[in-house]
């Protein structure tokens, strides 16, 4: 990465970087790692947090019955749709600093770097917080852009619950979020533009040492769990022949789902079996009983559906030869997101006005991008990330790094709510 | 099972029976479930229960340093070696009844019928409750016999930790166990016999219609933890070639457990992963590490530590394969145990005069008698167990199965603690 030019505006480096400390220390796990589960104390103080410096640089601030948090700057005309960009705070544990967070209060940052240049907005700014934008509590990514994009009912959301069984509503409720969760639903025209600033999560801008992925596509994500039902036992009396041990079975899956990613024909499809629960998980027991949940995407929907059909036989085939039942519930299967391409061009033309290198890409992780894209047009910026490292405590953006993303998300957000 | 004579001594079969299901109420989970762990609330509960129905008998109580419990039965001559029966009350999480229990509750029943009937035993019997046969919170079975048996160092024993990273001696000092752990070792000669009456954990007595199993030799156990480390990061953006998943190279070493199982060329051998633990352990985050434990064991020593050895190789190759790193920890590789000739001999000759069909067999389940038999003369009573299930809730042995057994125990000690 050369030197920038930051286009007259002076983001401010050394307080958002003080920033993103701050709010990595409110975490269940020490530095660098960050832990911070949606509706947890560590969430409820990094929003109480959150709020403070909104206030502070003179913006409103609400929530919504989801707990969505909108952090608004109210435009010269503020009946037009506003413009909006903004990420999550909400992090898996034993994950890193800048998932999210760079959105967030890179946003925030964005929005007093305008207001201190003396920029006077026609249409309001509005830096949203998602909730939940981690699947970790309730099994299902991005819960608060699908309320607010309409692709998850309220019926379906008031259902979920967490590994304790406590529910959404419950939990909401405690953290202080009132009001009925069809409120959420965003009106067509509600906004007119997001943009979203997020670290690659991959290691393409790094290699290639350029400063800005302007995203043309959203990845197709899909997810499934597995109930996987087969015969205990002790271990030391049950002869080998006669087990149907489901751990196995499940082992057999995990292995087919790597292969149906490295074999579905296109280089962009991952899979994971990222958790495993395995009951009764004592030595000299076989296990009867494991939870599985696998995460499978691509760009391409369609190599995506043929190698989800695969494992899908697949593991039918596995369990019935294990004497093993299965129960497959589908968590999600959602379409690719075509960003806007009028917003790709602005994109790409704040970051040339910035001085910085780009190019354009595709988001392979999935981003509440890939919701409010079905509200309003939408576009994402990338910005490069130590070896494409992310959910883990070492995942790093240099302050510079974030200082470029910032600032070309500044100059899409003046250009934007001036029109 | 025929309709057996009881060779002149009543067994309490309601009285039992009712207390079998009392204890088994004693547990975290409900009825039938039983989870009953180690110095937890409801193994506390457990021994203090048992030291109050034990003193009702009219026998002497006393623990020793890791909670082993001794219920005695003073002799004429209380200086002579003791004879000794005995189990263990202790239940892994969503086990049943009846394991372990038989042993205790039926050589309680044993000494009291005996009691009842007028015997006055020249040598004391003491009925033994051992500490944590199950390794369910400190990853190795049989700690009390083993401690005992001095195959486990007081040493060893003190690095001990749970889950929670409790050790052993804050668990057994909570638990009121005092004194040092080296005073738990037995001197050579400290019992005359250990006879343990048990389920048999399998379908072979059930299926043949035979009412006792003579135990001849107890299978050799090992267990080993594997420590996996690989790579984490995000699940939607790492591609699939450069990941180190270290849940995927488990999968692979478990498969490879099972096929080492069933190709060793014996057809006794056993091999479990029970225990897997997977982490970060969210669905969109790549597993990075991974804990398992291994149960492997035969009846021969020689195919099961082939069949390690190449579970070893094959781990190895796995691991380097995947760029994920290993440690193998040995839990435990005990030799097998060969029961006392004159003792089987005894058990048989009790069996007949009971009028019980009867049967020569080994032990694929590893009992607190594989350690007694390093320090005297041991044999082990089988009963069947309904399709031999074990470890779950839906173990069971009927009310005259268990009269059989503890009626051919009752024999045996009273034979053994005349002379």
């Amino acid at each position: 990465m050369g030197t920038a030019s930051l286009g007259g505006m002076k983001v401010g480096v050394s307080r958002l970087d003080r920033e993103i400390d701050e709010l990595a220390a409110i975490s269940v796990h020490p530095a660098p790692a960050v832990t911070r589960v949606i509706f947890s104390p560590e969430d409820l103080s990094a929003r109480e947090w959150l709020t403070v410096l909104a206030k502070e640089a003179g913006f409103l601030v609400r929530q919504d019955p989801v707990g969505n948090l909108f952090i608004r700057w109210e435009g010269s005309e503020p009946c037009l749709p506003a413009v909006a960009t903004g990420s999550h705070t909400d992090a898996i544990p034993n994950a890193g600093k800048y998932d999210g967070v760079v959105g967030v209060l890179g946003g925030l940052e964005a929005m007093r770097v305008l207001k201190e240049g003396g920029h006077v907005p026609k249409r309001s700014i509005e830096l949203i917080m998602f909730t939940s934008e981690e699947p970790t509590r309730f099994g299902i990514g991005c819960l608060g852009s699908r309320l607010m994009a309409g692709t998850t009912s309220p019926e379906q959301a008031q259902a979920l619950r967490d590994p304790e069984g406590r529910s959404l509503d419950e939990l909401r409720e405690a953290a202080g979020c009132r009001g009925s969760l069809g409120a959420v639903k965003l009106s067509t025209g509600a906004y007119k533009a997001f943009v979203e600033l997020h670290i690659e999560q991959g290691p393409l801008l790094e290699a290639a040492e350029i400063d800005i992925g302007v995203v043309e596509k959203i990845a197709a994500p899909s997810a499934f769990r597995l109930l996987l039902k087969g015969q205990g036992g002790h271990a030391g009396a049950v002869l080998m022949p006669g087990r149907k041990d489901a751990f196995l079975a499940a082992a057999e899956i995990a292995l087919l789902v790597e292969k149906a990613a490295l074999e579905s024909g296109s280089p962009d499809t991952v899979g994971t079996t990222g958790l495993v629960e395995v009951k009764p998980g004592a030595i000299n027991s076989i296990p009867c009983d494991v939870k599985m949940e696998v995460d499978f995407r691509d760009t391409n929907k369609e190599a995506r559906d043929k190698a989800l059909a695969r494992i899908g036989d697949g593991t039918h085939a596995i369990c019935k030869r294990r004497g093993v039942t299965v129960d497959w519930q589908v968590i999600n299967q959602d379409p690719p997101a075509l960003c806007d391409p009028s917003l790709v061009a602005l994109v790409e033309a704040q970051a040339a006005k910035a001085g910085c290198t780009q190019q354009r890409m595709i988001s392979r992780a999935y981003h509440d991008s890939l919701f409010m894209a079905r509200v309003c047009p939408t576009v994402m910026i990338f910005i490069p990330c130590y070896k494409g490292y992310s959910h883990r405590p070492d995942e790093y953006s240099s302050p510079e790094a974030i200082a470029k993303g910032v600032t070309v998300l500044a100059g899409c957000l003046k250009e934007l709510s001036a029109r």
